[in-house]
């Protein structure tokens, strides 16, 4: 009766991605995405900077937050970030495209732990982020489940 | 000549603030300032949440990042976050108020640690961050040395 | 039967001490324990230096690492550190006395976060160490829960 | 008059494994080292287990912290760790052989970043760490700066 044709991760993000309100603000658009990595990109813009003129860490740390949110729960099991950490390695300027690309360090039962890289246009790494996640259990999506 | 009375902290935040285009996008209020310590304010509002439909982790993390960076150049050198660290503790809602405290857990010529807990209008901790910042020993204004 | 009037954290801590055959090589002295709370003391010793001839980091370590498992099981639950750092903030000299003091910031149901803060005999902050634990649910004296 | 082979990286470690009586007491061997990297070894013994007879937490801390501070190092300019994260991914027992692999993800001219990968005899990682050094300029050896 389905014609569901899309990789169980692509439809995680699709249904994360669109109550995702504060991604959409950032217009964050993904690059791929499938279970346990994720690769998201970002232009700076005006509203975006802090009182340095440059991008606010907030910037830097969202997009990876939502590539560290995407890449976990893209093996349809529901994962929520517990502890995470990021380095400023570069200033970051308006008109900057950011990629953050996620990888899957280890995954647990209960726990999975991702490293962000976020570069720039140059290629030149901006931003590390480390990201712990727990792992409840319940699925995306139950009615799949037989 | 100058009538000017306030405090090098508050000056200090004043001139941070009127650049940060982001924390005025997140609608930041100053509750206080000082020396090595800020408290800042502000409500989740719809366009800051993600998947799960409660804030984004970016948005905890940009208001203590905002707290960090004024409470750390409140001193009056310039001091920029290397490194931070953020557990969500609680998920927060829309119409959630935070409050951001920032105290400095230590300040050495060239570093400075800071923490900040991110509470909501219960007095619940929702987030525990703690910041690294490098201070490179330029001052916000160089005219007053003498 | 049992004329047992040990604290059940007490009772925790002593069994774990027991067999935590480093922090006896560490010669750790417990100065007080309770449900999430736990102050440790030790002597730095000739054979804990580094390349440079202060404290390897990793003494300041495995203290506020005791400090922190014993904390976090002292509520009669079993768990297992999952995520830490620790700034390192002065230097350790060989003969100081340290003191680590944990303190729980959250308590939830599968995790918990703790604050140590690692002392000298002088009463200044020579290490700060976070760490989230995760809480399997499992007792340390299962034959105790009625 | 000179006739020293060796590379800058190896003095530099060299020097200060000298000094390193707890790398000592680790047993650690080098495996190689160079400008921003290092790999390390050594096996768990009976004293190095916490309240759980694993290994305790502070010892693959102190292997990591290791191959952080003679990677960093060996540039030939001290460096000093800062601020330090760890991951405990997987139980280690006693009588495995670990192996930290640093590895430098960003070298500034005040600070550098590092990742170590700590693995067990069969290639699994056990703990995952993150480093964050400060430069503070000071050559390993004035004598050859011309």
């Amino acid at each position: 009766m389905t014609n569901e044709t899309r990789p169980l991760a692509t439809r995680v993000v699709d249904v994360m991605m669109e109550g995702d309100a504060f991604s959409q603000w950032l217009q964050i658009e993904r690059l791929e995405e499938g279970p346990g990595h994720c690769t998201l990109r970002m232009m700076v813009r005006e509203e975006m900077v802090n009182g340095f003129r440059i991008a606010h860490g907030g910037i830097s740390y969202a997009l990876a937050d939502s590539a560290l949110a995407f890449a976990s729960n893209a093996h349809g099991i529901k994962a929520v970030s517990i502890e995470t950490s990021i380095s400023h390695l570069r200033p970051v300027q308006v008109g900057d495209i950011l990629t953050a690309m996620a990888t899957e360090d280890n995954l647990g039962k209960r726990t999975g732990v991702y490293r962000v890289e976020v570069m720039n246009q140059h290629g030149r790494l901006v931003a590390l982020f480390k990201g712990t996640v727990f792992r409840g259990g319940d699925p995306w999506f139950p009615e799949e489940i037989s």
